[in-house]
């Protein structure tokens, strides 16, 4: 899948971005004391050439770092703790050292996370989840190996993927509600594709048990304030749903609460399933049904194709999908009866 | 408070070591080429003699990466994002570039985080929170400037230091207690030099109030499990307290947990406060009174600590408190009176 013209050279690069040779090889190296500037001019002439580094030679030479970068995008989601687990064990055994950084703190710092990582002369990098740095990241799929871990996007040239098995995982978290006999099941849609491919999962449950899957579908499944502002909305419904499946479970957290200021019991009144099964939803006083996205699984395999790819940079790009679980919690249970008039 | 001798050069290193000059100075930059035991023998030379390289020289040279390697303990418990926000800020605008690792992930992969951080060559190290790395620290001192984020330990030779005022902290959310008419206040303590500080500032505030600050004082302040454990402890005692005062929100959210499945409603039967004033304790469903231990600030005054000492590698050795505040919420609430009989 990997576009390329194998034509263009560094002489070309730094003849259309209007700088010497060596500056090329400066950025390709990661060096840190080349100017914002010039260093996004030798990307772009990059860009615009097609040239690709041969990553081939690199892997050969002495010239790795044996430092992976894996850029993480905010601490504050704790869901990914497991896959940072399955994918430091998978590096740390084939001698490559994984170092983080954070793309929401470094930016409102003023930073650049990838640039950061760039210039430690990483052999590749993993980005974990999704992140607000796409077009940095094409820039950097540039110079070495990209892996993505828990998102499809964005899509890089020549990039490997590893992620649950979003389609799957939203159809059992669906099809766990209806078996217990709710019929009005709403759903807090996310964003991206692994949104589109939660939300398709739900639809398809949905329709198959006769079900109609556009009546409760609503966004609000990015943050805690987005699933309560979303499920105080549902509740206030006169046919409210009886069953939520949230997008995420910091958003199933918020539609928690929203249910309890609505003097709503949980799982009484309403039945609630999450999604990334993080410790939130193991904590005992939220007790979340959640589908677990088998993140260690996923770490595993993203270091993988990235060692595969180091090892290999001509192989064709990769998606491997992690089969997902669901653990049943104190959040789901049958509907309640209507009360008697 | 700095130990050195003076006296010891590299020549002496390389000589106690069994090893050559060259090797010892592979080792200063953090080459990650040689060999654990060698570079082991190395820092056990360095220690022996006392030998600390002249970061002055290193501050001026051109040698420096302009990269800080930050060192996390467990990504999972969420009360650092505030610190490393803080911390990444000042770094950033000093021109240098933060770099992350965590113990616990790269310690269960067989690896060594703050190895993998002095690979890097970074330029120092701010170690934030409590960490397994104590003895891989002392040596890693006598590398580069060493401070300590949000924890006193492990003590290093001049080492900096930024905290919040523990004492001050535990003082406040105990008064606040006192002040809704609790006299049954228990504390379930923490590890450490944070947790005797806490200790010492409930301990305080009791006495003041006239109350015995023994009776409830127990273990269980550092993980959900824990925090439940004690809390159920507590409860089924004949004087069961009527509060509660955490070591941290991790451990008060087991309280919590443990409270609901004594029947307890909190906080009309027991009254709850943490501290860290993590994103936990602002979940509507959690809704924690928790001491904000001014994280944000901690981790401003630690990039300059470091900041600081890299212009002056010379300087004495500080200790920085960031004052408290205390954050209420709808766990805390006047003691229940007795049910009638």
């Amino acid at each position: 899948m990997t576009e390329r013209t194998d034509g263009a050279t560094i002489r070309d690069v730094a003849e259309k971005a209007g700088v010497s040779k060596s500056l090329v090889s400066l950025v390709l190296r990661g060096d840190p004391h080349v100017s914002d500037e010039r260093r996004r001019a030798v990307y772009r002439a990059m860009a615009d050439l097609g040239y690709r580094p041969n990553h081939a030679a690199r892997a050969l030479s002495s010239s790795r770092s044996g430092i992976v970068g894996v850029l993480l995008n905010d601490l504050r989601n704790p869901w990914f703790a497991e896959l940072l687990d399955g994918l430091t064990t998978t590096l740390h055994a084939a001698g490559l050292t994984p170092v983080l950084s954070e793309s929401v703190t470094v930016r409102r710092a003023g930073g650049d996370a990838v640039q950061s990582l760039t210039g430690l002369g990483v052999d590749g990098l993993v980005v974990v989840g999704a992140t607000p740095d796409a077009a940095a990241l094409t820039e950097a799929s540039a110079l070495f190996p990209v892996v993505l871990a828990g998102a499809r996007q964005p899509r890089l040239p020549g990039g490997d993927v590893a992620v649950d098995d979003d389609l799957t995982g939203a159809r059992m978290a669906t099809e766990h509600l209806i078996g217990l006999g709710h019929r009005r099941i709403a759903h807090l849609r996310g964003p991206g594709e692994e949104g589109a491919l939660r939300l398709q999962g739900y639809r398809r449950a949905m329709l198959a048990a006769g079900l109609d899957p556009d009546r409760y579908a609503e966004a609000g499944g990015m943050s805690e304030d987005s699933g309560y502002a979303s499920t105080r909305r549902l509740l206030t419904r006169e046919d409210a749903p009886t069953a939520i499946f949230a997008f995420n479970d910091i958003s199933a957290v918020g539609a928690l609460s929203a249910a309890a200021d609505a003097g709503i019991n949980v799982p009484d009144g309403l039945s609630l399933v999450g999604y990334d099964d993080t410790y939130l939803a193991r904590i005992r006083h939220i007790s979340l049904s959640s589908v677990d996205n088998g993140n260690y699984a996923v770490g595993v395999q993203a270091g993988r194709l990235l060692i595969a790819r180091l090892d290999d940079p001509s192989r064709d790009a990769r998606v491997v999908e992690v089969a997902t679980t669901l653990h049943v919690r104190g959040s789901t249970a049958p509907p309640r009866r209507a009360p008697l008039p």
